[in-house]
């Protein structure tokens, strides 16, 4: 019986080489994804695609184009799937963050990783019926924009539980440091609570004020892409907030070993207690939750990923200016100008 | 035939005297409007209230509690509506940005002002069926927070408008300017369109997030105080990119008359050009519909209610800290963190 | 005998028209100051100049190009000086802020007011022994940053008694209302403080850095523009603070007559006074202060100063993106980074 | 011979348990260092301090007071120092960052390791001539203050070369992924040149204008304060800005081993070169100096030592509002108003 749990990976973004080239004008002509060879059944493709997420752990892998091509660039303008294990399909995982953790102190990532893979084809046959584009240019803008139509959205969807996460700690730290009453503990409490709730309030909003196309939901593209801009300025300052509210100890504390040594248990446990309710290994639970989650490995993979995930700042910048009706409210400005 | 086009102003902001003072702990105890004297019809009220809007244009004035009381507050628990033309009640109305304006200077101030007033009660005598309430302790921090709940989402709905307008202007003298395609002319702009983006897209999804109490449609009291709270933070920084477009011709720009005095008119003409099709006259429409707008005693009220009106900065930050639920965030951090 | 206290104006900043285009490149060739006569005792100019400050007070001017120019824009590359009452020379003077005002309401701008000038050259001639720069393409670049290597030191270090000011308001008006005490109030107050620390400490290191070229001091250009920056960038939070300090009733306030008239003179008394030790006229004062200063025409004049005085935001950022040693801190970046 | 390069630490943070409490009413009587034996020749101490930075590199530490003590603090006002091997003196190591490192990937962290310890004084022993403070309550704060007057300079003087670091880092990357005439990336690198040269520029200047007391130069504290609150604020923006630049291959990016291994070597090669002059292992060593510095528990250390080293965001925050002088600033804005 054929497994039925298909897991699918997307590659997407090109190595790009010189970003202030477009694919033909390289040092090398694979810096972007292109058809090398046609044949009877199929196309045979070269080149490379990075930050291809969850790859290892997939059974295909759709490859997209990154952006619009131009007529020199019809060799480039190719999409397809294939199966993972395809000949000549090469996956290089990166390791970041992938050390080995003791789950006490990292409680998240000792027990989570995303793979990354820079996503090689040396050359690699796609037979007619696995491809989506090839050499239709005018197309290749179309598939690499359904990107920020659909997956823009999931991006701020799936960042949620994190930004609850963010104000959950923060809450959760200054009541074992016992500062909760303080009023700049409060100040910052409420600026992660506004993030949240702002970021969530959009792009829950961007699903309500969506559109149907050819009966698919599209999710408003102005609010999503402001969402994301949202969530992607902000999220350094959250980290900045919730490890002020936790402390230096951050990155002080003892290690997990220190918890179960005699020569160390006692000391820890006396004398890294907070306030009523919060022994030292609560306090510390809370503390290590925090720094994997904002001062480590993959505290900085998350930095990262706010960043440059699903499209950069200049990419949800261009593409709220280009949704954002711009005619329409000059128009009022000329109108209340008397122009 | 009596009239039916009925208007009503609210008084609810007490002039408070020392604000680390309550009512009754203050150089004298008429800082808060209060009741001086029960009556078999009525009751006699004394105090004043600050910030009226409008009160001068209406037909009868509602005043309700700035606050929650406390026991020793009773005589401070009192609301009710009375005709603005009562006896005692007195208006003196704030001069602020009424000097005459010339319509080509200022297109949006010389045409509109909204009269603000300190409302006086000297000892005014409110009937019983005008008598909303009158010491019941328990209910008037409820009648401030009905504020909270109505008021503060349409604080936020009315400046819709002034924010579609920031980034009309912005855009419109930009390209009066010649600098639409500048880069960073785009990135100011993106802003603007993201500022206003998000304060409609959050006061947008408290509507539809509403809860129905008792019929009522009550909007979503944590995304409206959010959507204020981004509004009000984020207004002098949309001001100061309105500005940067602009240029420092909006407090240079020469006068109405200058541009029909023979004397001076042909050089205005000639060297207050822009862009391609923006002459002259267009451009500087253009700039005094700005300068009104961001640079004029107008503009700075604009400011001071961005900040204040329906509440300051700590008031919404208060009622985001209460209405978001940490109790569940920090549920999920103890979670996570195994504690 | 002549008078001694000789005032100079300096006219810089060309109107410019179109501002994607250059001098030659515009809908007609006089939105750049130009020589459009060669005589043999002298120069005829035409153009126009905007923003020329204290033109209307002083006995001479001197014109500065705008900006570098090159090879087709000799004819604008042209500096000198002339009286101010010099045939030909115009002056249209802005009228923003002008109108008359009450020293009680407008405890600053009532008494001060600067003069900006349309300073247009109507075919003006020019002697010989009043011109600096005729032709000489190579320096006029030179000129115009001649500029910011002085003027922008001064256009900081005239900031400061405003800065001062803005902190010496938000302190004075919260002890007046009572708040001085609250943690947000000293969050606040100690942002001003920084703020004007901050900016008054880079602009005394720029003259303390100094380099001295041919017996003059050269403050140091990379500390005044960033000291320029900061000041600029930072000013509209700067107002929105001290408008949070003082409260609605900055621009909700009574009128001066209101003090005066005995119909309301007793209200305005009682009614408005503050913590113990301010009374309503004390606290008006205060009030009608950071009102004039934030919150009405003169308050914009000094925030489209703020932007655009002596250079506008992408000028000091250019300015300081040349200045700063990108090279070393590379070579730093790349020794570390085994490059 | 003894060895005569003798390292110091200083041990000044105590653990503190509940923060909103002072030393005598916490859940036990350790949470501060304290004096629990008075003998003839000596001291007992008990407790434990957090975050002492390389003492297991140091020959002696210096224990200081925390914060000021009032009367029933007695026991608490305690300062002295100990050989680091004193009997009882232990010192437990956090694990934050040790994991073994490739330097390849972790250019910086690989090499160096700065140690912090929670060390506990499990009663001991304090000879009379290495007792500095005992009992002596009004000089317990003068003691914690000195930690504000000089080492919260060094705080900001040290901080400068990572400053450096971090606009050179950006600069680096922005010219290997060919980027660097993008107007966006000009205006993040003027950002961070700013940044530095802000902060440069402030502690430069509280050197400068520094007191002369007892023959010591006292830094200019106001200015110290303000440098460290500038800093500290801005970090984590520009944490931001520079894995902006890099990309999101700073987590993705292929292992050391990757470069080596026959089977990835010529595809990680090929693919991964950016602009002329940088090939994929110059781009690489960049990329992963960046993602040390930015975006790992190295990266993570920093940021949360910006927060919190030598005094987090209150606690210089406190300092500045103290020593600005709001007195001059406030009686400047009641002489202008007329009060």
């Amino acid at each position: 019986m054929p497994h039925k749990d298909l897991a699918v990976a997307v590659a997407q973004t090109d190595v790009k080489g010189d970003r202030s080239q477009g694919p033909t004008t390289q040092e090398h002509p694979d810096y972007y994804v292109r058809v090398v060879e046609e044949r009877p059944d199929g196309i045979v493709v070269r080149g490379a695609k990075i930050h291809t997420s969850v790859s290892t752990n997939s059974d295909e892998v759709i490859v997209l184009p990154t952006r619009a091509m131009r007529g020199e660039d019809k060799a480039y303008a190719v999409a397809f799937a294939l199966p993972i294990n395809t000949p000549g399909l090469k996956l290089i995982a990166s390791p970041h963050g992938s050390a080995p953790k003791d789950p006490y102190e990292h409680p998240i990532s000792a027990r989570h990783k995303m793979m990354e893979t820079l996503t090689v084809f040396d050359d690699v046959f796609v037979p007619n019926d696995r491809i989506f584009l090839n050499g239709e240019i005018e197309f290749a803008g179309l598939l690499a924009l359904t990107f920020v139509r659909y997956h823009r959205f999931t991006a701020v969807s799936y960042k949620l539980p994190l930004l609850e996460l963010m104000a959950g700690a923060g809450y959760a730290i200054a009541e074992a440091n016992g500062v909760i009453r303080a009023a700049h503990v409060r100040d910052k409490l409420t600026h992660l609570a506004a993030y949240h709730s702002t970021v969530r309030g959009l792009i829950e909003h961007a699903a309500a004020a969506c559109t149907i196309e050819e009966g698919y939901a599209v999710p408003n593209t102005l609010l999503t892409n402001v969402a994301k801009y949202h969530f992607a300025h902000n999220y350094h300052h959250a980290v900045q907030i919730v490890q002020d509210l936790a402390g230096g100890i951050l990155v002080t504390a003892p290690a997990a070993e220190d918890m179960t040594s005699e020569a160390t248990r006692d000391y820890v446990l006396k004398y890294l207690g907070g306030a009523k309710g919060f022994d030292a290994d609560k306090r510390l639970r809370l503390l290590n939750l925090i720094g994997d989650l904002t001062a480590s490995d993959f505290g900085g993979y998350q930095e990262v990923l706010a960043v440059h995930a699903e499209g950069g700042f200049e990419a949800e910048k261009l593409q709220a200016y280009r949704e954002y009706d711009f005619k329409t409210v000059a128009a009022y400005a000329h109108k209340l100008a008397g122009v």
